[in-house]
């Protein structure tokens, strides 16, 4: 039989093609073929050579594409099909991008592979709001939690331990489980002020984002009507925020902020709701 | 008073210079200085534009080179002679990098920053290794935590949550507190067979690796004599390391295994020793 191709799991980053790295932008121009996922944007397909296959897979929460099984399947195929093939994911492979279960079902059937890491989306988001996940005296660890969860069970996750004041928590596909998991982090003893960051399409020319709080964050999202995908980022390290200068992209003329939302909270949770 | 430059904060990723992002490159190509730190390759160095002025501000733990409020003075006088200054830190600026307490020098003093986000070096290690941080059934979070601590003094962590056998953690700066580490993640209940793995140099051709047990990791790394700085990763996703196969570049002739090193245990956990 002949020997398969080389499959490599890259990391797309978090939206803007800017944060690919060097090593996915030139597997990408040498890729005889690309398999994409729905986080991918059109603007990071370009980079690769025009002349390659191009499969999507893409998934979204609750509607698959493909199975995670077919997927599988699907790489071994093309390894016995091409040289050099690209399985491009949003964020990092390897944090919650299920490459781990793609790795392993490539090394069964004998096909190499390497992966590429890339900027996750948390790390994304939050350096495009200036803001860090992890700062002296506010957060001495920062935690990447998915809030994903079968069907209709909540999230299994140790929640006295997720409600650490000391840790910033980076919450990946959690906007539709955001009721438990808020529920669950306040009776665990996080603070109701515990501030917290939701920002939508975050690193890209569409990212929104605003500012709340744990005890009213829920409110907040059903009222501002934010689509998954979402990073969700709880911590004091989002107070920082206030001292922060915010970036250029966000240094927008008043009238492109949303007149329809307002703050009926006297700190201003919302002031920091705008399109980009 | 002349208009200052802008600081943009950039992760240089965890080593191999095909890491950096597009935008890091692009920067540094562009700068008029370059102000970077010990973790950063002579590699990385190369691709700025040769004619910045660089300045080394490097760390090593327990010896700083220049104090951090150093740093943050140079930034702002950096700022007042240049336009377009790279400010170089290994990894992720705002995972352990003290990005945020640069942001926050530059947003008083009115300097414009921007944040560029680097690959972090548990992403960067582990990858290199073909072993993911989260996967299915092993691990629904992971945690990044420093092992560094004030001069005496015990890392302040809330050591019951740390223990958590559904998460990975990835310990950085932890070589030397790794006796008090292990210790009090043993007492507070993860099991002692929770796998470890160790990287220096992680996605650098001088990276070595070794594959431990919670319970063996403070000998091995006496008897290793690894030095800093090393990835210390431990949890359930290590055990991949037995069905996932191994990266190209560990594919070594056995002669290249160091002969001195020898497992006195049955599992064999020192089979991963060698240098690249």
């Amino acid at each position: 039989m002949q020997k398969p191709g080389r499959i490599y799991l890259v990391g797309a980053g978090p939206g803007d093609p800017e944060l690919l790295t060097i090593k996915a932008a030139r597997l990408l121009d040498r890729a005889d073929a690309v398999i994409y996922d729905r986080l991918v944007s059109d603007e990071i397909l370009e980079l690769a050579n025009p002349f390659a296959e191009r499969v999507y897979v893409g998934k979204s929460t609750g509607s698959h594409s493909l199975k995670q099984s077919e997927i599988n399947t699907l790489l071994v195929h093309m390894a016995r099909k091409h040289c050099h093939i690209v399985r491009l994911k949003g964020g990092d492979p390897y944090i919650f991008g299920r490459g781990g279960e793609e790795a392993e079902w490539l090394s069964l059937h004998d096909v190499p592979f390497e992966v590429v890491p890339g900027i996750t989306a948390a790390a994304g988001c939050m350096a495009q709001l200036n803001l860090p996940l992890t700062h002296r005296g506010l957060a001495t660890s920062v935690r990447f939690v998915t809030g994903h969860m079968q069907a209709d069970a909540e999230p299994h996750h140790d929640w006295r331990s997720l409600a650490d004041p000391d840790t910033t928590l980076a919450i990946y596909m959690g906007v539709k489980t955001m009721p438990v998991i808020a529920g669950k982090l306040l009776e665990h003893g996080l603070p109701g002020d515990t501030p917290v960051m939701i920002i939508e399409n975050g690193s890209t020319p569409d990212q929104r984002h605003f500012r709340s709080t744990l005890g009213n964050v829920c409110d907040d999202l059903n009222r501002l009507d934010f689509d998954p995908p979402c990073m969700i980022v709880i911590g004091r390290v989002i107070s920082l925020a206030d001292r922060l200068s915010l970036p250029v992209v966000n240094l927008l003329p008043e009238s492109t902020f949303d007149k329809n939302v307002t703050s009926d909270r006297p700190d201003g949770d919302l002031r920091y709701v705008h399109t980009a």
